[in-house]
């Protein structure tokens, strides 16, 4: 057994939001307010950030009930960033402020930007001789992180795909004349959200072509297949991620106004209305270009309840995980086979499996023609997006959390 | 009395879909399948050019709980159109097609346009002589007929709007950076949908600005509204219609690339993006631009209840108008008060009154800066979005209705 460790923590959301991060925020909240080890519940305004400039909210002084409406608050609620430790002045200033409050648990929501703040947070303080247990809750709704069976967050983010795919089905395929609608989804890297769209078959009204970051896509091949199903069915829907890029790697993306985030990634978009016009130069098409944008990751109102169960988990893991005696890990989520169904379990993995790393959809989840998924694909996703969340209704809207955030002295 | 009139029916819908234009589908076809009077119900493929081309459905052919499943299928189930009737020819054909059949009730659900086929329909068989009862049922998600207090389909897009409004406020509002988020809302002459952005604000999480189609649009003024709103907050939220012009009648939306639909309306778009990258010019912010598109009209996951309601009353109230004599008529819905609390009504209207003419958000109810809304136009939508739709989930995702479409021999 590790000695008890006594102190507070801190916990910060980074990266792009989901429906269900405040989820895990909650995880983390709830199980560190009721530990007796921990002396105090303090959230980063704004990530890293909120822990560099000192801003901390006091988490012990909110509402109790407050504080439940995060399990269906969507978005980052203290706030996130998209800082990247940059060098040892960042770690200095992190080591200052923890000692400052007596931190003594840092636990870090984000996807695998955020696994590397972890990384180097947790290897400067042990190499400073700083005690502190570090622990990530994986985030992301591009399901990309590695070390974890799936994310909290791409069950929801799936779930809302598929069900607006079904929709748009129903609403694209109902003029005599015909169009081509493209709809584009997130995922810089990997197609698993993208691929989800395919789920909407299971409702009788799936995309006819989808077109996935892991393909080469080409222009040609792409113009003549939509031109087929056009041919055949006078109308033709398709999915693509903002991701594809040639096989020379260029993105088929315009680059948008803000050509890159604080990571130097490409902020990608654009790509379902440049292909929309390229599918009208071509076929001379009614065609109408969509791009899911943020609403693909805060339609909390569409949220899976098992993502939310799984997001909570995950935070309640972390801080039981970070008691126990473990630092340095990402809590991963491990799926389980129960009485033939689905079931979910969680463990840690070092952080060093899960930073900078990309987890891709293997090529033989991905159809042999390169445009659809396999059922392997289907039976992965499938248990991720089932459960209608409870939520809070009033005046015909959703109830949020509302937090005080008030400042730690 | 008058007569009884026996003989078949027909249904139709036209113009663009709704989430819940299906509901009075429903609200028709199981009315009048019950009814003794009618010996036969027919649904029109594509609406009027299903009459023309004589494709209609038998709809006694299907399946009684799958009809019912078109209360939470959205989209229009036997296909739309943008036909408009030209001449004499067109209206000869519908007579000979009703004659052919013994169609002698039509039902026509659509926005303004269809009450003017109504309209004519309507006419020219009384001026031939052939008894037929026409009833058109209105539907739109821009609410601007006339002679009815709201429109179905309205409140389940005005729900939709309002949902996402805050949702995406949440996550608009999480980078410590800053953004500028521009989103375009439907509604091409009148800004009944886009004003509903402000309901976001009862769950605490408001549009920053909003601009409707019935304020010209001075492109200055904007830029101006919306530098002083991101340097007093780090962030603004602005809501747009798609229909927002200039003094001189221009439309601010470029043109896409299907330049205008059948009835020669403009096919707006692009809206969002091109105020979006003006904002960057001027100011530098980090922007975002988000267009609605065809999610705001298809989100049938989150109808609202009393709209599914209502839009299955007018369609059920249209039968029973025709069987008692009625023709030449729309449906209306009546806002009434019971007990205090909201109630709908319903009535008949001179299709006259109702055709080819557009209502608009009446000035007074547009906060005199021209950018926000006043209480009356809160009380006006809020009773239309209340209530969360109970609808079928299969495999995490809806079960929509599935017709056999057994043609009429």
């Amino acid at each position: 057994m590790p000695e008890k460790l006594i102190g507070a923590c801190v916990f910060g959301q980074s990266g792009g939001p989901t429906s269900v991060i405040n989820a895990s925020a909650y995880g983390v909240i709830r199980t560190a307010l009721d530990a007796p080890e921990i002396t105090g519940v303090y959230g980063a305004a704004h990530g890293i950030i909120g822990v560099l400039n000192d801003t901390l909210y006091d988490l012990g002084m909110e509402d109790a009930a407050e504080l439940k409406l995060l399990l269906n608050t969507p978005s980052s609620e203290l706030g996130s960033c998209r800082y990247k430790i940059t060098g040892e002045n960042d770690l200095a200033r992190i080591h200052e402020v923890f000692s400052k409050h007596n931190i003594r648990y840092f636990f870090y929501n984000g996807g695998n930007d955020s696994m590397d703040t972890c990384h180097k947070v947790n290897d400067y303080m042990e190499r400073v001789g700083y005690e502190c247990r570090v622990i990530g809750v994986p985030k992301t709704i591009d399901n990309d992180l590695c070390g974890t069976d799936h994310c909290p967050g791409f069950g929801s983010a799936a779930k809302y795909v598929a069900t607006t795919i079904a929709e748009v089905y129903k609403d694209a395929y109902v003029y005599d004349t015909g169009t081509v609608t493209v709809i584009e989804i997130m995922g810089r890297h990997a197609g698993w959200l993208t691929g989800s769209s395919a789920l909407a078959g299971l409702t009788g009204f799936p995309p006819d072509l989808i077109y996935f970051p892991e393909i080469p896509f080409d222009m040609d091949s792409f113009l003549s297949k939509v031109e087929t199903v056009y041919k055949a069915k006078n109308n033709c829907l398709v999915t693509v991620s903002e991701g594809i890029r040639s096989a020379d790697g260029n993105f088929v993306a315009e680059a948008k106004v803000s050509a890159t985030d604080g990571f130097g990634h490409a902020q990608l978009g654009g790509t379902a209305a440049r292909l929309a016009s390229a599918i009208n130069s071509r076929t001379g098409a009614k065609v109408r270009g969509i791009e899911l944008s943020l609403l693909q990751r805060c339609a909390a109102h569409l949220a899976s309840q098992t993502d939310i169960d799984e997001a909570f988990l995950a935070g309640k893991f972390a801080v039981e995980c970070a008691i126990s005696g473990e630092t340095g890990k990402m809590i991963a989520l491990v799926r389980e086979t129960r009485d033939g169904a689905y079931h979910c379990g969680v463990t840690s993995q070092p952080l060093s499996v899960c930073a900078n790393m990309e987890k891709k959809v293997p090529r033989e989840w991905i159809s042999a023609d390169g445009v659809g998924v396999t059922s392997e694909f289907i039976d992965y996703v499938l248990p991720l997006i089932q459960g209608e969340n409870t939520r809070i209704i009033e005046n015909g809207l959703p109830r949020f959390a509302k937090l005080r955030k008030i400042p730690v002295e």
